[in-house]
């Protein structure tokens, strides 16, 4: 196809696909003439998949290259090409304390999680745990095991769920799930406390329906 | 104490008092003289709220007073003081599609969740699930099953872990939970899918220590 049916079917500028061309993150289209070259679809899945990485993924082109190089590379297995896109999905975490930092070792040991010592994504942990600290609010140890334990099972759920074949495919599917996935888990946690919040505080009194509206007044401000 | 002590003890500029004090978020103190006046821990407690709701929580300072006019309409019950804050900390969802709406509602169903029909988070879950059908990759019903059911476990962990008392603090700790919740459960989510990842992909030929270093050098670009 010419880089406008490129353009059409992946709904990229052609101006941006070129730029994707000089950088190399595109392999270039077999030529055909002095100024045209084809392409086919194997340019059109590269492209889905940096589009997904950009904006879904909110990667900048360097990182992209990244998770690209590891995909040239996917002879050394699904785990090093998975793991490489996801550290270049991960925020660059500020260094944590030490004691959040052994909290976090312990409980992956406890855990028995196959996480490597230097994951980045340990002091992505502990600094999370540091921001709660910093207001005062520790939390509890139930609560982080809980949160562990659920976590586990999400993120147990979610590979199994990818299907075999394709690395690029796979590395799409695995971005988008991880990125995409978010807010969707984050939106059913709250949902998840509402819940609760009403079985402790109402009991038996909850029913069904809208929120009664007998809301009072706000108060004078 | 006085507004300077109020100060130093809450880490709030006075200059950021005074504003507090002018829009009626916080009460005023005890008159002293012509020009001072005199504050106690309710405005030092008051005050930590504020912040904690401002800086944590990101809400701004209409949102704060929705929330401090429910708390002052504490005798309507937990369920309703807490729900007002956690609807002020939730994000505008842009309107979902019917079919992720009534996705939503069915899994509410299914899960026997008491949450009111027109929760607003309903909608942010159906938004969220919208995004992911938007770059053609559904979330599968068992993915999304898993998240439900660990994301319940996690609601009734932190519901529970609530301490009784006095309201105030208990909507700072919940909000303060809510929020700086989120990194900590999504950082044990990708830490989690590494280890599944590596269960799936290296299976017994994982090793624990830190990543091997055998990376091949980037492609060239």
């Amino acid at each position: 196809m010419w880089i406008s049916e490129l353009s059409r079917r992946t709904d990229v500028p052609v101006a941006t696909i070129k730029y994707y061309l000089r950088e190399g993150l595109l392999p270039p289209g077999e030529a055909a003439g002095a100024t045209r070259a084809v392409y086919d679809d194997s340019h059109e899945r590269r492209l889905r998949l940096i589009r997904a990485l950009v904006t879904s993924g909110g990667l900048s082109l360097a990182a992209v290259r990244e998770v690209l190089d590891a995909l040239a590379h996917s002879e050394r297995g699904m785990h090093y090409v998975l793991g490489t896109s996801h550290e270049a999905l991960t925020p660059k975490a500020p260094q944590p304390t030490p004691g959040s930092r052994e909290r976090v070792d312990a409980l992956m040991a406890e855990l028995g999680w196959q996480v490597y010592d230097d994951a980045p994504m340990r002091d992505v942990l502990a600094s999370a745990l540091d921001a709660m600290d910093a207001v005062g609010i520790e939390l509890p140890n139930d609560v982080l095991t809980a949160y562990a334990e659920a976590a586990g099972r999400i993120g147990a759920a979610e590979v199994d769920a990818l299907p075999d074949g394709d690395p690029a495919e796979l590395v799409e599917r695995a971005a988008v799930v991880t990125v995409l996935g978010e807010p969707v888990l984050l939106a059913l946690r709250r949902l998840a406390q509402e819940s609760a919040s009403a079985r402790r505080y109402l009991g038996d009194s909850w029913q069904p329906g809208p929120a009664p509206d007998d809301v009072p007044p706000p108060s004078p401000a």
